[in-house]
């Protein structure tokens, strides 16, 4: 069989992935729509003015253009990586006791169990999160967080850490997300005790992070796991392809078929303001910028991902 | 950018397409769980027993094992194809003013919309494949059949026919169906009359094809648009990417997610027995076996694409 | 029980019924706030000023202030009594096979059927008053209509007519009811067939009435059956009391528990803007006034209901 | 209206109250089918062949049948008098705008709030029965529990105290109750903290009581808040009037409607066994048998009040 269609360089001949991603950002800053979150008030103290794109390619290649150094509360763009990880620590079987990997067509914090399983439909809406955070507790117990914080730096290719003011502000408001750990435990989706697991969830959502290093956690997984700009191995090969395909159905949410159906690339995106995009075998692209739609997805970001998908020809079909 | 690793071989070295596939049509041949739909009777009488698989590559190999050339209704594969058609017809903004492309989470015969858009949730259950075919009856009025049994011949490579006694029990018996094209013209989702809907909605559902006609069919898909065996054009490129998409997320109904983590291609499924997988720019893959399992799924067909995706290494991601 | 004790007069000493009506009225008709239905254009044609109050005791005393003279369609209050006479025609267990008699917190045209049973929540709702219209059919065949034209004329105390030309209307333009009608059938709790069933169900929504007739009926229930001023059975014993039951708990829809929190009597709203409410063993009360509120209930109906149950001290508790 | 008409004896002529109660309970004493409680240890623990039934009318007549004098805990019966008692401290305004009075047709402990309003649906579910208890601590604060027991003790006519060690199981495995509690503080329905609030809540459900006290506590309600035995008041007069509404539509969850067609009269069900009924201005009945059906009434307290509605002629209509 020939593939050769597949080996078309993804940046049309003459425009270099620099380029196109420079005149992607310039064409798509000037729109200030949408408002930061505000449910903590750390989220709402931020400049909403940064925009920063990066783009890492599984050979190397490295391009950042404006806020892309600017740190940021990587929030739900860490459900993906977390699933990864726990599909390697609890095993494939395991897991899947646990948490759907099945689109549910409901926000992002929707308490809805898929009926027929008791389980929370995809790991990508909180309560499936929320449980996948249970998973590595349950296997790691204290050691979780380090973990996490482990293979999450070796993926950025530098050492991440926690915003404790972000941490402790989501800890203590987030009846929500508590409220579902009750009911999962309730449903006997997690076991590893509500407290010590939204402790993990939480702070995983609080790690501070910028475009570029999500650029690069995002070629970790376009290059089946390992780091390309470092040789680390940060996830489990297997565990990628995984990821992978629930981040292209569930990813986005609401908005996850319309996304596969425009931009076409496994995503994530995360209330602090990012959205990441994974080219298979060629990219980690990331985009920063606070402001979000009614959604919760960067406005900017998502025009960005548009305007990247049809010049770069990204569309997984 | 280096997409050396897209043009691996499908087929692991030593090892000929036809050669998995043979294989792989004797292991899963022996599984005689799942039962024959029996919603009318026509569909119960076929021989239970029938098994076959046919792959086409973009390149113009076939490979056709078993029963691959015995003749069953389309049914809900239809949806896919039908969709492609109607983006070409309709354009894709009208398109998608009257469905939507959100994967939902529910069975293929559920009467829930979007409560946000008053639309149906996508067009691979039910409600929205009526939806996609009443835009086929109002931009061509009488026509639209031939249209739609013409490009379905054209992707197939041979002169393909509705089986009329499956389609008058279909239109029937089929109340939820008719119900559902009530409540959407109620809704405003459908306008061109609930007769002529479904009149086009249950012949194009009632096509005769064979596993070796799906197989062409899905290379057609493979191959943006064009019958790699005969060079005829059967459908609009961009509507290919864009059904491949929604067949990636949503073609599976509520087994969708699951197909996506395992198998990683896009795919659509009938009552008939039929399951078509499509694999850009490589393959079309099809088996036919009619026992279905709970969800509606062919049971062998699962089977033999979980084996020919390990093998063959299908796996989007 | 003693029932003549409930024979007490609901009105204080020294206030009459006549005197209390019509305070009542003079207090309620200058709120002309809500809007007429407009689904079908002979609802949006009548005059919207019109406002009447009727009362009736089962010892025949007779209350008639402003428009209660005025003929309107019945509408959705013709549910109540199709209930009783389905309850009479098929017998309690038949009709309590099809449907329920939950309340469902839905809205009138809500689709949902409970899960549990696949029945319609309760005959109150559009879904499940047309299984009981459903069930007259079968029992009755063509003679379904004129048999509960003859029963509803009969507690009314005059001839009764269906007013043809909005029967056309709602026909022609119910998919919402049509649709339901064809998943009823498909779920089985509707087997008369859908044509004949919403023929009797059309029509029997389309008989128009008065405020006076809506009282006289009200009256003939709250007089377990029989017209008080005419001394003619219409309705049989046991299905009066099921069908007052099945009013308190689910006659207002999804407004059935404020009502009786409030009210807190056995009561039917229509869209054509009456309200009949039911003081066991006591009154028949009826307002007319089309003007409705969001949720499709007569906006001096509710208010005018609400100052007489004070008033008269009508709560059932 | 001449309320002392409502002092007509429930019994027959020749009958006595005692005679119809005592052939009741011999009639279905036989019945040992259901199953106990299980979800906290202690409720598994108790005797399941005990069974008794009490009946105090408010003239001041006690009959009382086999282990009526049995003790054994509240629980959702609770959630009526609780009601009862918000309405008066926090006054029927607030009430309201923290929880509806709407039944729901979803059984005891659904997590679904009223999309509209974003409060429970009614009292009598669990949502509803927390929130309920999150307003009696609001606004009494630790006094809370002191008040629930005096006038619950008030209405019983002798001190009823906590079951301690029910108390300690129900707050340590309600993971169900605590993640609603979470959900209801995020909603705004709930404002008093969750610990504070389900402290009073398992607390108030773990009161011990009799067949005769719950009679008692009944007559109480049916003599408009004063306990016939003992002339003491211990609710107000218009919050019981608004509670025996909400019992009538709520009170028995997803089979409140089937409740109100068969038997017709106020009534609340717990899963300790009890099921209380309130003849207005007549009775208080109550029945103990702890072996529970599949939707967690009593069985053999259902029957009993189906026969004694039979034979007393109770039901409203």
């Amino acid at each position: 069989m020939d593939s050769s269609l597949h080996a078309a360089p993804a940046v049309p001949a003459g425009y270099g992935l620099e380029t196109v991603v420079r005149h992607t950002y310039e064409r798509t800053r000037t729109d200030t729509s949408g408002a930061l979150a505000d449910y903590i008030p750390e989220l709402a103290l931020v400049d909403p003015d940064r925009f920063g794109i990066a783009a890492v390619s599984v050979e190397g290649e490295v391009v950042s253009v404006g806020d892309a150094d600017v740190a940021f509360t990587i929030q739900s763009i860490s459900k993906a990586f977390a699933f990864c990880l726990a599909l390697e620590v609890a095993g494939r079987e395991k897991v899947l006791s646990r948490v759907g990997v099945e689109p549910s067509g409901d926000a992002f914090n929707a308490i809805v169990f898929d009926a027929e399983t008791n389980r929370p439909f995809n790991p990508m809406v909180n309560a499936g999160a929320i449980t996948v955070s249970g998973l590595l507790v349950e296997h790691l117990g204290a050691d979780a967080l380090d973990f996490v914080l482990d293979r999450f730096s070796a993926a950025a290719g530098r050492r991440l850490v926690v915003d404790e003011a972000v941490f402790r502000s989501e800890a203590e408001t987030a009846h929500r997300n508590r409220g579902i750990a009750h009911l999962l435990t309730s449903a006997g989706a997690l076991t590893a005790g509500v407290d010590a697991t939204l402790d993990l969830y939480f702070r995983q959502c609080s790690i501070l992070v910028t475009a570029g290093d999500l650029a690069r956690m995002g070629a970790t997984l376009a290059n089946i796991g390992e780091n390309p700009l470092t040789g680390t191995t940060a996830f489990a090969v297997d565990a990628v392809r995984s990821t992978l395909a629930v981040m292209f159905t569930c990813g986005m949410y609401n908005f996850a078929g319309n996304w596969a159906f425009d931009v076409g690339v496994p995503a994530k995106s995360g209330v602090g303001g990012g959205i990441l995009g994974v080219v298979n075998r060629q990219l980690g692209i990331a985009t920063y910028s606070p402001r979000l739609d009614g959604r919760g997805n960067s406005v900017r970001g998502i025009a960005a991902f548009r305007e990247l998908a049809e010049e770069l020809g990204l569309h997984l079909f």
